[in-house]
């Protein structure tokens, strides 16, 4: 009996088991499972090599939109750069003040090899038109702003050299910033050139040299081509400083007139710093000579060869509450016999752009701007301020995710005044040019979307 | 011997289905299994991902050939829009007729959150030029069309808002549509400006919502930059019905001429049906002052404040056999006062496109043309009209995929004619400007190709 | 005992078999195994199908730079075709000799049908500015060169149309190569049209068949656009030989000059041969009348009936050691009656370019060039030669890759020099127009990137 029952229950567990199987194959099963191991596998090593041979990005900024005036005319003249100063670089708040629908279309290719070297070339086309036609042959001012190319991860590239990569074309410069609400580079390095990044001098030091031409223009009469050749330096410290030096120099510019600068120096120390809730940054900029141009490095050719100019800023963002967001930025400037000896330039804009998210999708935005310029350009004299104001009600996708998430859809509403003493300045001059400081007390309406990715 | 049968039988029902598996093991398969279902999901979740980030999509119109008149010269002034009464967008069939290399290259990228709200922008680059050359740098007419962003089906958004989406920038309107064998659109409303689609007002009644500015230039010797600002809503009531209305403003056009209208209103109703093989549009259009241009609402500054203009248009396709199909289209307008008081004007245009299709990759196309014209323009009075035959053997890769399938390689032969009234007509006046009404009957050979996708 | 171990035994077999799955439901097992099958063919049809559906290419070409002389002024008016034959279509060695941002942006959209039948579209956007600086719009010689489609593989195409492929728009002809390091096609076959390639009319003979469109312009004071129509039929017998005809017509282009000519033939005859480090082509091409311009077929009309002109050219690139490679060109040409009856040019270029591998990513490469040119347009006459010599020690991904591995950083150094009696040739020509043909013995410098994908 007890054979039985030890039989019957063998069987039992056995049959109850392969009950669920009985009728299974499961070698079968067995090459099932390998078939799709080997499946999965191919899939994987294809993703791989499609992702380690080359493939395409695009990127782009653009800002296109409506700005009138109370009189429902279009606004002429108005923009970051609308003051007398703005000829000299000195921008105010943009919010509220941009009419332009202006495009940069960037289109990258990247080619990584097995030996994880990689090479990059970019190209970028820009546009800027005020006109609001959907037709503007006639205005339009499509061109290339950059094309070149990158080498990095040399596998012959060791020591300071091993993260190193190198470039050659014409380019912005890969560590430009800006102010982003004064629509303004802190630096903008840019021209065609050839240069190497990210050299690791020691544990704390990296550094960036490189070497860009620019074009002043022909000689009268001649075919001399004068070019600006800017060697730039651009040093970083460990985790906050940076210090960037620039010498140029534009062989026989003087033939364009005895007193221009053929030569200059350009100076930039800087401090960044990351906090949980945002970052900010501080920094002064001297320039002499050639490089009395703070901001385009070597880029302006009509200055005299005792110009000085010494520029600071400072910006910042972060959040003040739940549902405040603060980006407070100031810029200002000094200079002295920068297009003719004896003239002198001050200026200083205080800028405040304040974000309350109301919900995922909205915010108000405002936006309070002031510039204060002394100018005296040994003709005229003027100095005076300027103030904006602007409500910027706001959609976009998360108004968590910050200041510098794209796309923006906004509504405008803007107040602009000024002193009546800046009226008209520099109207007569070649330095100058102003469509419209005439008569201040002005309100602006409009609707504009605003992206970059 | 009972007992040894059963073990024996039991053991062969086991050993016979363990014989299979007897050295698997299945508890190491059932390993093998778990791991690749988690390889498999992680590859989902990575494509998902993927597509639940951000995408780039690439979109164009394009045609382009050759086109001869019957002495092997290049023809000139050819094209849907080359009678007189082209000049106030009454067009002709364009198949056989066009010689021009036009081309838009759209390019889009998409991004989508985690929560389903979506964003787009669009950037469209257009250039049209005749010349056959491959350097054409001196007739280039790139220029930006469009440049915009959209934000979509928001959290924040419900109610009638739920399915809406806001845009800003400068577009053509998403609901504009076409008359393709006319190259017209029905309604061709674009500039720069803001708006919401697709509100849901009830269950029948869906909205759109738009505000587009246009330029019309600077009054002389001032920077008064003159806009015209147009107010549009769009309704579609059911699956069939459309009603669109518009208004309009340009302060201080009449600046540039005290009979300029400086207001205007618009209005259209259409029906649109699908059936089986095709589908069909009918539609009446009505405008007055700056409203009197029927089709590019409010782009044409040159309309007398009592301008009045009533346009129909209706066309369809559909198939009439198994390898025959065909697109009938009309398009009619009588307008007054257009641009001086007494002046009169009406013209219609009928057209047939048919397409036999002889094998999967060829059919044989024809189309007919026919557009009486009354031209009253105060100074010079003509009627006539004029017709045109194109016979078009198709390349294209399927079709039966029917009349707007893409890319289409044609051989173009066609004879037109017109009435001798017509010759030079308004060829003195700013409103009328024709390079070659002087003399029908002729015929045109070409080779062209045409794209879209 | 038997018995028991018997039992024993085959308990133990099933026990230690089934002790692995005792607990484990096999069904189930299979269940997730023809789950996980389903999946992966799904995905698999998935990808197949976005496959085969339509995709996007981005490709380029691209060189951008700085160039200096040795006064640091911009090189003005160098490059391959900066000699006085270079007019005529002449070229020296391009390495180190250019100063142009030059960009081809090329956008290509596939579709492939689940017959396997496919289409392509092609548009390529073109650049060429000499400046450095970043904002060019003024400069900018943006336009289209290429806007084409295809068709390929349709099931309607039979016999020897098998493999043929359709094409119409405006294009560089699919079969144009050139010498890479002279910067010239040996042929540039280009412009509106329409043809049909790879046609099979027996076993080794393979043709194309293409008519193009070129513009000659208008001629005065009237709308008679003079075209030249080209039909080029472009053989290939084996793998290597391949015999081009091209017959022409620009019917009423004597209204230009009675002189000219309206009709032309051109012929040329190569051969390609591949070996296995390298390739080499050698050919002849001849022309007259409006054939007479032996690489731009048929786009110059500047060229007489009795105009003739006799090419020859051969190149090719090898490995000549484990670190060495070579690259021979030569290319002469000999003319008569080209713009005016009795005028005279002949012209012989040498080129070679050497690299010396030094590392993976490093290699130093050398440039010389020599021509000879011998010119009489009737109104004066020199001889003499032009000599270039170029180092470019060069950065790459991969220097085992070759000479057409891209993209490449350079630095350059280049003296070039010429006959005193060259000086100022043709500069109060019509045909010949030279900016700074006026002084040899310089040498110029600079860092360049070139790139194409």
């Amino acid at each position: 009996m007890k054979k039985t029952a030890l039989y019957l229950s063998l069987s039992a567990v056995l049959l109850g088991s392969s009950g669920a199987y009985a009728d299974v194959d499961v070698k079968a099963l067995e090459r099932r499972i390998t078939e799709l191991e080997k499946k999965l596998q191919t899939s994987e090593e294809e993703d791989k090599q499609a992702s380690a041979s080359s493939y395409f990005e695009f990127h782009a900024y653009a800002r296109a939109g409506i700005l009138a005036d109370q009189d429902f005319n279009g606004a002429v003249g108005t923009g970051p750069y609308m003051t007398p100063a703005g000829q000299l670089g000195a921008p105010v708040g943009r919010l509220g003040l941009e009419d332009d629908n202006y495009l940069e279309i960037k289109l990258e290719r990247w080619a990584v090899a097995e030996d994880g070297s990689w090479s990059r070339f970019k190209v970028m086309i820009a546009d800027s038109v005020e006109s609001n036609n959907d037709w503007t042959a006639d205005d339009s001012k499509l061109n290339v702003r950059e094309v070149y190319a990158e080498l990095g991860n040399l596998s012959s590239f060791s020591g300071m050299f091993d993260q190193s990569s190198l470039w050659a074309g014409k380019r912005f410069d890969r560590n430009n910033y800006d102010i982003h609400f004064f629509d303004s580079d802190v630096i903008f390095l840019a021209g065609a050139g050839a240069g190497i990044n990210n050299v690791q001098i020691s544990k704390d030091w990296k550094t960036n040299v490189s070497v860009y031409g620019r074009d002043f223009g022909t000689v009268d009469d001649s075919t001399m081509d004068i070019e600006n050749y800017i060697v730039n330096v651009n040093n970083y410290f460990g985790p906050h400083w940076q210090l960037m030096l620039s010498a140029m120099k534009a062989n026989d510019h003087k033939q364009e007139g005895a007193n221009l600068a053929d030569a200059g120096s350009h100076v930039m120390l800087a401090y960044h710093t990351d906090f949980e809730e945002g970052f900010a940054k501080v920094g002064v900029i001297a320039g002499q000579g050639l490089g009395a141009e703070a901001k385009l490095i070597g880029a302006r050719g009509n200055l005299t060869e005792d110009a000085k100019t010494v520029r600071l800023f400072t910006y910042g963002v972060t959040r003040i509450s739940d549902s405040w967001r603060i980006a407070p930025a100031i810029m200002a400037e000094t200079s002295q016999d920068r297009f003719q000896a004896g003239d002198e330039y001050q200026w200083a804009t205080f800028n405040l752009r304040l974000a309350n998210e109301l919900t995922k999708n909205f915010e108000m935005v405002y936006e309070a701007s002031y510039q204060y310029m002394d100018l005296d350009d040994t003709i005229e004299a003027a100095s005076g301020d300027f103030y904006k104001f602007t409500l910027a009600p706001t959609f976009k996708m998360n108004t968590k995710a910050g200041f510098f998430d794209r796309p923006e859809i906004r509504l405008l509403a803007s107040y602009i005044d000024w002193s009546d003493e800046l009226n008209g300045f520099g109207v007569d001059s070649d330095n100058f040019a102003l469509t419209n400081f005439d008569d201040g007390g002005q309100f602006l309406f409009g609707a504009q979307m605003e992206i970059w990715f």
